[in-house]
Protein backbone atom coordinates (compact mmCIF):
# COMPACT_ATOMS: atom_id res chain seq x y z
CA UNK A 1 0.00 0.00 0.00
CA UNK A 2 1.49 3.31 -1.02
CA UNK A 3 0.59 6.56 1.49
CA UNK A 4 0.50 10.45 0.45
CA UNK A 5 1.57 12.45 2.93
CA UNK A 6 -0.41 16.01 2.07
CA UNK A 7 -1.25 19.56 2.78
CA UNK A 8 -4.42 20.17 1.65
CA UNK A 9 -4.14 22.75 -1.18
CA UNK A 10 -0.52 22.12 -1.63
CA UNK A 11 1.51 20.96 -4.49
CA UNK A 12 0.93 17.52 -3.25
CA UNK A 13 -2.41 17.43 -4.44
CA UNK A 14 -0.54 16.24 -8.00
CA UNK A 15 0.35 13.22 -6.70
CA UNK A 16 -3.16 12.83 -4.77
CA UNK A 17 -5.00 13.60 -8.37
CA UNK A 18 -2.29 11.29 -9.84
CA UNK A 19 -2.99 8.34 -8.23
CA UNK A 20 -6.93 8.36 -8.03
CA UNK A 21 -6.30 8.78 -12.07
CA UNK A 22 -3.85 5.54 -11.90
CA UNK A 23 -6.39 3.64 -10.15
CA UNK A 24 -3.65 2.46 -7.37
CA UNK A 25 -5.06 1.66 -4.16
CA UNK A 26 -3.54 4.14 -1.46
CA UNK A 27 -3.79 6.24 2.12
CA UNK A 28 -3.61 9.62 2.84
CA UNK A 29 -1.78 11.20 5.60
CA UNK A 30 -2.34 14.67 6.59
CA UNK A 31 0.06 17.00 7.33
CA UNK A 32 -0.86 20.26 10.18
CA UNK A 33 1.33 23.13 8.35
CA UNK A 34 -0.51 25.29 10.97
CA UNK A 35 0.91 23.36 13.61
CA UNK A 36 3.80 23.19 11.87
CA UNK A 37 3.81 18.89 11.22
CA UNK A 38 5.84 19.16 8.96
CA UNK A 39 8.81 19.86 10.89
CA UNK A 40 7.92 17.44 13.75
CA UNK A 41 10.44 14.45 14.22
CA UNK A 42 8.23 11.95 13.48
CA UNK A 43 7.79 13.57 10.02
CA UNK A 44 11.21 14.57 9.26
CA UNK A 45 12.08 10.54 9.77
CA UNK A 46 9.61 9.96 7.01
CA UNK A 47 11.76 13.23 5.10
CA UNK A 48 14.47 15.30 6.08
CA UNK A 49 13.24 18.28 3.70
CA UNK A 50 10.19 18.72 5.50
CA UNK A 51 8.18 19.12 3.19
CA UNK A 52 5.36 17.94 0.76
CA UNK A 53 4.44 15.79 -1.03
CA UNK A 54 6.02 12.50 0.26
CA UNK A 55 5.31 9.12 -1.10
CA UNK A 56 5.66 6.05 1.03
CA UNK A 57 6.16 2.67 -0.61
CA UNK A 58 7.75 -0.90 -0.15
CA UNK A 59 10.73 0.26 -1.15
CA UNK A 60 10.83 3.36 0.53
CA UNK A 61 10.10 7.08 0.92
CA UNK A 62 9.79 9.48 -2.66
CA UNK A 63 9.79 12.74 -2.89
CA UNK A 64 9.29 15.78 -5.29
CA UNK A 65 6.54 16.14 -7.60
CA UNK A 66 7.85 15.47 -10.92
CA UNK A 67 9.65 12.08 -10.10
CA UNK A 68 6.28 11.10 -7.69
CA UNK A 69 4.57 11.88 -11.14
CA UNK A 70 6.87 10.36 -13.40
CA UNK A 71 6.88 6.73 -11.23
CA UNK A 72 2.96 7.01 -10.42
CA UNK A 73 2.65 6.77 -14.25
CA UNK A 74 5.03 4.26 -14.63
CA UNK A 75 2.83 2.17 -12.13
CA UNK A 76 0.04 1.80 -14.83
CA UNK A 77 1.51 2.41 -18.33
CA UNK A 78 -1.52 1.08 -19.71
CA UNK A 79 -3.27 3.81 -18.62
CA UNK A 80 -0.07 6.12 -21.23
CA UNK A 81 -0.28 9.30 -18.45
CA UNK A 82 3.21 10.03 -19.63
CA UNK A 83 4.80 8.60 -22.79
CA UNK A 84 7.42 5.79 -21.41
CA UNK A 85 8.49 4.27 -24.55
CA UNK A 86 9.27 7.60 -26.28
CA UNK A 87 12.37 9.42 -24.79
CA UNK A 88 11.65 12.76 -26.48
CA UNK A 89 7.93 13.03 -25.69
CA UNK A 90 8.66 12.00 -21.97
CA UNK A 91 11.55 14.73 -22.05
CA UNK A 92 9.23 16.98 -23.51
CA UNK A 93 6.47 16.29 -20.54
CA UNK A 94 9.67 16.30 -17.49
CA UNK A 95 10.85 19.93 -19.23
CA UNK A 96 7.27 20.99 -18.63
CA UNK A 97 6.98 19.21 -15.33
CA UNK A 98 10.41 20.25 -13.96
CA UNK A 99 9.58 24.10 -15.34
CA UNK A 100 6.35 24.32 -12.67
CA UNK A 101 8.44 22.99 -10.13
CA UNK A 102 11.81 25.23 -10.44
CA UNK A 103 9.82 28.40 -12.02
CA UNK A 104 6.02 28.05 -11.77
CA UNK A 105 5.86 27.08 -8.08
CA UNK A 106 8.96 29.04 -7.04
CA UNK A 107 7.26 31.86 -8.72
CA UNK A 108 4.24 31.46 -6.52
CA UNK A 109 6.36 30.57 -3.41
CA UNK A 110 7.80 34.21 -2.98
CA UNK A 111 4.00 35.12 -2.18
CA UNK A 112 3.83 33.85 1.34
CA UNK A 113 7.52 31.73 1.33
CA UNK A 114 9.85 34.59 1.23
CA UNK A 115 11.05 33.44 4.51
CA UNK A 116 13.39 30.64 2.90
CA UNK A 117 15.64 33.38 0.59
CA UNK A 118 15.42 36.50 2.95
CA UNK A 119 14.92 37.49 6.68
CA UNK A 120 13.66 41.13 6.46
CA UNK A 121 10.03 41.89 6.37
CA UNK A 122 10.51 44.84 3.76
CA UNK A 123 12.25 42.12 1.37
CA UNK A 124 8.82 39.71 2.09
CA UNK A 125 6.37 42.30 1.05
CA UNK A 126 8.45 43.27 -2.21
CA UNK A 127 8.36 39.40 -3.45
CA UNK A 128 5.08 39.51 -2.65
CA UNK A 129 4.11 42.49 -4.97
CA UNK A 130 5.85 41.13 -7.71
CA UNK A 131 3.80 37.33 -7.48
CA UNK A 132 1.21 38.66 -10.07
CA UNK A 133 3.71 39.73 -12.54
CA UNK A 134 6.10 36.56 -12.47
CA UNK A 135 2.93 34.11 -12.21
CA UNK A 136 1.70 36.25 -15.52
CA UNK A 137 4.86 35.71 -16.76
CA UNK A 138 5.00 31.91 -16.35
CA UNK A 139 1.66 31.17 -17.74
CA UNK A 140 1.92 33.91 -20.92
CA UNK A 141 4.97 31.28 -21.71
CA UNK A 142 2.34 28.29 -21.33
CA UNK A 143 -0.70 29.57 -23.19
CA UNK A 144 1.23 30.73 -25.88
CA UNK A 145 4.69 27.96 -26.15
CA UNK A 146 4.05 25.06 -23.92
CA UNK A 147 0.32 23.82 -23.85
CA UNK A 148 -0.03 21.82 -27.10
CA UNK A 149 -4.08 21.76 -26.72
CA UNK A 150 -6.77 20.14 -25.37
CA UNK A 151 -3.90 18.43 -23.30
CA UNK A 152 -0.44 19.90 -22.35
CA UNK A 153 1.11 17.30 -24.48
CA UNK A 154 -1.65 17.08 -27.43
CA UNK A 155 -4.06 14.70 -27.63
CA UNK A 156 -3.20 12.12 -24.84
CA UNK A 157 -4.00 12.90 -21.31
CA UNK A 158 -0.87 13.33 -18.84
CA UNK A 159 0.46 13.72 -15.48
CA UNK A 160 1.80 17.25 -16.60
CA UNK A 161 -2.09 18.12 -16.94
CA UNK A 162 -2.64 17.43 -13.54
CA UNK A 163 0.67 19.46 -12.38
CA UNK A 164 -0.71 22.20 -14.26
CA UNK A 165 -3.94 22.50 -12.62
CA UNK A 166 -2.43 22.87 -9.73
CA UNK A 167 -1.20 25.82 -10.88
CA UNK A 168 -4.02 27.16 -12.44
CA UNK A 169 -5.67 26.37 -9.12
CA UNK A 170 -3.51 28.76 -7.31
CA UNK A 171 -3.66 31.74 -9.81
CA UNK A 172 -6.79 33.68 -7.87
CA UNK A 173 -5.04 33.34 -4.48
CA UNK A 174 -1.83 35.16 -6.61
CA UNK A 175 -4.22 37.73 -8.17
CA UNK A 176 -4.21 36.73 -11.62
CA UNK A 177 -6.93 36.17 -13.55
CA UNK A 178 -7.19 33.41 -15.48
CA UNK A 179 -9.45 34.84 -18.23
CA UNK A 180 -5.95 36.58 -19.38
CA UNK A 181 -4.82 32.89 -20.79
CA UNK A 182 -7.73 31.66 -22.35
CA UNK A 183 -6.15 28.09 -23.94
CA UNK A 184 -5.10 27.84 -19.61
CA UNK A 185 -8.70 28.93 -18.91
CA UNK A 186 -10.31 25.98 -21.06
CA UNK A 187 -7.52 23.72 -19.51
CA UNK A 188 -8.37 24.08 -15.71
CA UNK A 189 -12.46 23.83 -16.77
CA UNK A 190 -11.61 20.34 -18.41
CA UNK A 191 -9.65 19.11 -15.47
CA UNK A 192 -12.22 20.40 -12.84
CA UNK A 193 -14.72 17.88 -15.26
CA UNK A 194 -12.48 15.21 -14.22
CA UNK A 195 -13.79 12.74 -11.87
CA UNK A 196 -10.45 11.97 -10.09
CA UNK A 197 -9.69 15.77 -9.82
CA UNK A 198 -13.22 16.13 -8.00
CA UNK A 199 -12.49 12.87 -5.80
CA UNK A 200 -8.93 14.73 -4.62
CA UNK A 201 -10.20 18.27 -3.87
CA UNK A 202 -13.62 16.51 -2.07
CA UNK A 203 -11.05 14.57 -0.18
CA UNK A 204 -8.61 17.31 0.74
CA UNK A 205 -11.63 19.77 1.71
CA UNK A 206 -12.98 16.74 4.20
CA UNK A 207 -9.14 16.36 5.71
CA UNK B 1 23.68 15.91 -34.43
CA UNK B 2 22.78 17.65 -31.12
CA UNK B 3 23.37 21.10 -30.54
CA UNK B 4 23.88 22.48 -27.19
CA UNK B 5 23.43 26.14 -26.04
CA UNK B 6 25.23 26.82 -22.95
CA UNK B 7 26.90 29.83 -21.04
CA UNK B 8 29.99 28.90 -19.18
CA UNK B 9 29.57 28.23 -15.83
CA UNK B 10 26.17 28.11 -15.95
CA UNK B 11 24.13 25.03 -15.23
CA UNK B 12 24.31 24.01 -18.78
CA UNK B 13 27.34 22.55 -17.66
CA UNK B 14 25.75 19.50 -16.40
CA UNK B 15 24.56 18.37 -19.90
CA UNK B 16 27.84 19.69 -21.07
CA UNK B 17 29.46 16.94 -19.07
CA UNK B 18 26.48 14.39 -19.30
CA UNK B 19 26.87 14.65 -23.46
CA UNK B 20 30.93 13.69 -22.87
CA UNK B 21 29.86 11.08 -20.56
CA UNK B 22 27.45 9.45 -22.74
CA UNK B 23 29.77 9.56 -25.79
CA UNK B 24 27.30 10.99 -28.33
CA UNK B 25 28.09 13.32 -31.13
CA UNK B 26 27.39 17.30 -30.34
CA UNK B 27 28.36 20.88 -31.17
CA UNK B 28 28.55 23.95 -28.39
CA UNK B 29 26.90 26.99 -29.15
CA UNK B 30 27.89 29.76 -26.22
CA UNK B 31 25.44 32.53 -25.57
CA UNK B 32 27.25 35.55 -24.10
CA UNK B 33 25.24 36.06 -21.45
CA UNK B 34 26.83 39.98 -20.66
CA UNK B 35 25.38 40.97 -24.17
CA UNK B 36 21.78 39.24 -22.84
CA UNK B 37 22.44 37.03 -26.03
CA UNK B 38 20.00 34.48 -23.86
CA UNK B 39 17.68 37.09 -24.96
CA UNK B 40 17.47 37.99 -28.82
CA UNK B 41 15.08 37.25 -30.94
CA UNK B 42 16.47 34.70 -32.44
CA UNK B 43 17.24 32.67 -29.54
CA UNK B 44 13.84 33.43 -28.10
CA UNK B 45 13.28 30.75 -31.23
CA UNK B 46 15.09 28.18 -30.25
CA UNK B 47 14.01 28.88 -26.65
CA UNK B 48 11.35 31.35 -25.61
CA UNK B 49 12.34 31.15 -22.20
CA UNK B 50 15.50 32.83 -22.65
CA UNK B 51 17.63 29.93 -20.11
CA UNK B 52 20.42 27.98 -20.73
CA UNK B 53 20.27 24.93 -21.38
CA UNK B 54 18.76 24.36 -24.65
CA UNK B 55 19.29 20.63 -26.92
CA UNK B 56 18.59 20.92 -30.01
CA UNK B 57 17.22 17.73 -31.58
CA UNK B 58 16.05 16.66 -35.10
CA UNK B 59 12.78 16.11 -33.37
CA UNK B 60 13.06 19.60 -31.80
CA UNK B 61 14.37 21.83 -28.77
CA UNK B 62 14.67 20.04 -25.09
CA UNK B 63 15.11 22.29 -22.39
CA UNK B 64 15.32 21.84 -18.35
CA UNK B 65 18.52 20.04 -16.94
CA UNK B 66 16.47 17.38 -15.22
CA UNK B 67 14.78 17.05 -18.51
CA UNK B 68 17.71 17.01 -20.84
CA UNK B 69 20.32 14.61 -17.86
CA UNK B 70 17.46 11.58 -18.40
CA UNK B 71 16.93 12.38 -22.37
CA UNK B 72 20.61 11.68 -22.50
CA UNK B 73 20.88 8.84 -20.62
CA UNK B 74 18.42 7.23 -22.72
CA UNK B 75 20.37 8.08 -25.57
CA UNK B 76 22.99 5.28 -24.46
CA UNK B 77 21.20 2.95 -22.14
CA UNK B 78 24.44 0.80 -22.04
CA UNK B 79 26.22 3.42 -20.10
CA UNK B 80 24.07 2.94 -16.87
CA UNK B 81 23.76 6.46 -16.54
CA UNK B 82 20.19 6.40 -15.06
CA UNK B 83 18.71 3.65 -13.91
CA UNK B 84 16.12 3.47 -16.46
CA UNK B 85 14.33 -0.39 -16.01
CA UNK B 86 13.84 -0.11 -12.08
CA UNK B 87 11.03 2.82 -11.64
CA UNK B 88 11.57 3.03 -7.86
CA UNK B 89 15.45 3.80 -7.92
CA UNK B 90 14.64 6.06 -11.22
CA UNK B 91 12.38 8.00 -9.08
CA UNK B 92 14.99 8.38 -6.52
CA UNK B 93 17.63 9.64 -8.64
CA UNK B 94 14.68 11.83 -10.43
CA UNK B 95 14.01 13.24 -6.41
CA UNK B 96 17.57 14.53 -6.12
CA UNK B 97 17.63 15.99 -9.57
CA UNK B 98 14.20 17.61 -9.17
CA UNK B 99 15.53 18.57 -5.38
CA UNK B 100 18.73 20.13 -7.28
CA UNK B 101 16.51 22.24 -10.13
CA UNK B 102 13.98 23.94 -7.77
CA UNK B 103 15.51 24.16 -4.32
CA UNK B 104 19.23 24.18 -4.77
CA UNK B 105 19.89 26.13 -7.89
CA UNK B 106 16.74 28.23 -7.33
CA UNK B 107 18.73 28.96 -3.61
CA UNK B 108 21.83 29.85 -5.43
CA UNK B 109 20.22 32.19 -8.02
CA UNK B 110 19.13 34.58 -5.18
CA UNK B 111 22.29 35.57 -4.71
CA UNK B 112 22.64 37.60 -8.14
CA UNK B 113 19.61 37.07 -9.93
CA UNK B 114 17.47 38.69 -7.06
CA UNK B 115 15.36 40.44 -9.33
CA UNK B 116 13.73 37.93 -10.72
CA UNK B 117 11.59 38.24 -7.61
CA UNK B 118 11.71 41.41 -6.26
CA UNK B 119 11.98 44.84 -7.33
CA UNK B 120 14.07 46.53 -4.41
CA UNK B 121 17.73 47.03 -3.95
CA UNK B 122 17.85 46.28 -0.28
CA UNK B 123 15.63 43.27 -1.18
CA UNK B 124 18.23 42.24 -3.50
CA UNK B 125 21.25 42.45 -0.82
CA UNK B 126 18.91 40.78 1.75
CA UNK B 127 18.52 37.64 -0.37
CA UNK B 128 22.22 37.87 -1.57
CA UNK B 129 23.13 37.82 2.35
CA UNK B 130 21.02 34.62 2.99
CA UNK B 131 22.68 32.60 0.10
CA UNK B 132 25.70 31.12 2.45
CA UNK B 133 22.99 30.11 5.25
CA UNK B 134 20.64 28.47 2.15
CA UNK B 135 22.94 26.76 0.57
CA UNK B 136 24.50 25.33 3.17
CA UNK B 137 21.34 23.92 4.29
CA UNK B 138 20.80 22.11 1.46
CA UNK B 139 24.10 20.50 1.67
CA UNK B 140 23.58 19.79 5.15
CA UNK B 141 20.90 17.43 3.90
CA UNK B 142 22.85 16.11 0.45
CA UNK B 143 25.63 15.12 3.23
CA UNK B 144 23.74 13.66 5.80
CA UNK B 145 20.63 12.11 3.44
CA UNK B 146 20.64 12.02 0.31
CA UNK B 147 24.42 11.10 -1.07
CA UNK B 148 24.68 7.09 -0.50
CA UNK B 149 27.98 7.53 -1.70
CA UNK B 150 30.86 7.05 -3.18
CA UNK B 151 27.83 8.03 -5.73
CA UNK B 152 25.08 9.78 -4.82
CA UNK B 153 23.19 6.60 -6.36
CA UNK B 154 25.38 4.37 -4.39
CA UNK B 155 28.16 2.11 -6.71
CA UNK B 156 26.65 3.12 -9.88
CA UNK B 157 27.72 6.67 -11.26
CA UNK B 158 24.49 8.20 -12.75
CA UNK B 159 24.01 11.49 -14.20
CA UNK B 160 23.17 12.57 -10.78
CA UNK B 161 26.39 13.25 -9.91
CA UNK B 162 26.95 15.51 -13.11
CA UNK B 163 23.86 17.65 -11.46
CA UNK B 164 25.46 17.44 -7.84
CA UNK B 165 29.25 18.64 -9.29
CA UNK B 166 27.84 21.94 -10.71
CA UNK B 167 26.14 22.42 -7.26
CA UNK B 168 29.86 21.94 -5.77
CA UNK B 169 31.53 23.87 -7.99
CA UNK B 170 29.41 27.30 -7.05
CA UNK B 171 29.80 26.52 -3.15
CA UNK B 172 32.57 28.60 -2.96
CA UNK B 173 31.41 31.48 -5.10
CA UNK B 174 28.00 30.85 -2.74
CA UNK B 175 30.48 31.28 0.52
CA UNK B 176 30.39 28.37 1.68
CA UNK B 177 33.48 26.21 2.38
CA UNK B 178 32.49 22.30 1.51
CA UNK B 179 34.87 21.25 3.78
CA UNK B 180 31.97 21.44 5.86
CA UNK B 181 30.88 18.50 4.14
CA UNK B 182 33.58 15.84 3.96
CA UNK B 183 31.47 13.60 1.95
CA UNK B 184 30.33 16.05 -0.04
CA UNK B 185 33.93 17.24 -0.96
CA UNK B 186 35.33 13.99 -1.45
CA UNK B 187 32.77 13.56 -4.15
CA UNK B 188 33.41 17.01 -5.52
CA UNK B 189 37.28 15.45 -5.92
CA UNK B 190 35.82 12.32 -7.27
CA UNK B 191 34.21 14.35 -10.24
CA UNK B 192 37.26 16.63 -10.85
CA UNK B 193 39.36 13.75 -11.59
CA UNK B 194 36.82 11.92 -14.56
CA UNK B 195 38.17 13.13 -17.68
CA UNK B 196 34.62 14.21 -18.85
CA UNK B 197 34.56 16.84 -16.31
CA UNK B 198 37.99 17.91 -17.46
CA UNK B 199 37.35 18.50 -20.54
CA UNK B 200 33.68 20.17 -20.43
CA UNK B 201 35.78 23.00 -17.82
CA UNK B 202 38.32 23.25 -20.27
CA UNK B 203 35.99 23.88 -23.45
CA UNK B 204 33.82 25.88 -21.46
CA UNK B 205 37.02 27.90 -20.23
CA UNK B 206 38.13 28.36 -24.25
CA UNK B 207 34.87 29.52 -25.87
Amino acid sequence: MLTLFFSPGACSLASHIALIEAGVPFELKRLKFAENEQRSPEYLKVNPKGRVPALVTEKGTLTETPALLIYIAQLVPEKNLAPLDDAFALAELQAFNSYIASTVHVAHAHGRRGSRWADEQSSFDDMHRKVPQTMSDCFRLIEDDFLKGPWVMGDQFTVADIYLFVMEDWLKGDRVDIADFPRVRDHYERMKARPAVQQALASEAAA
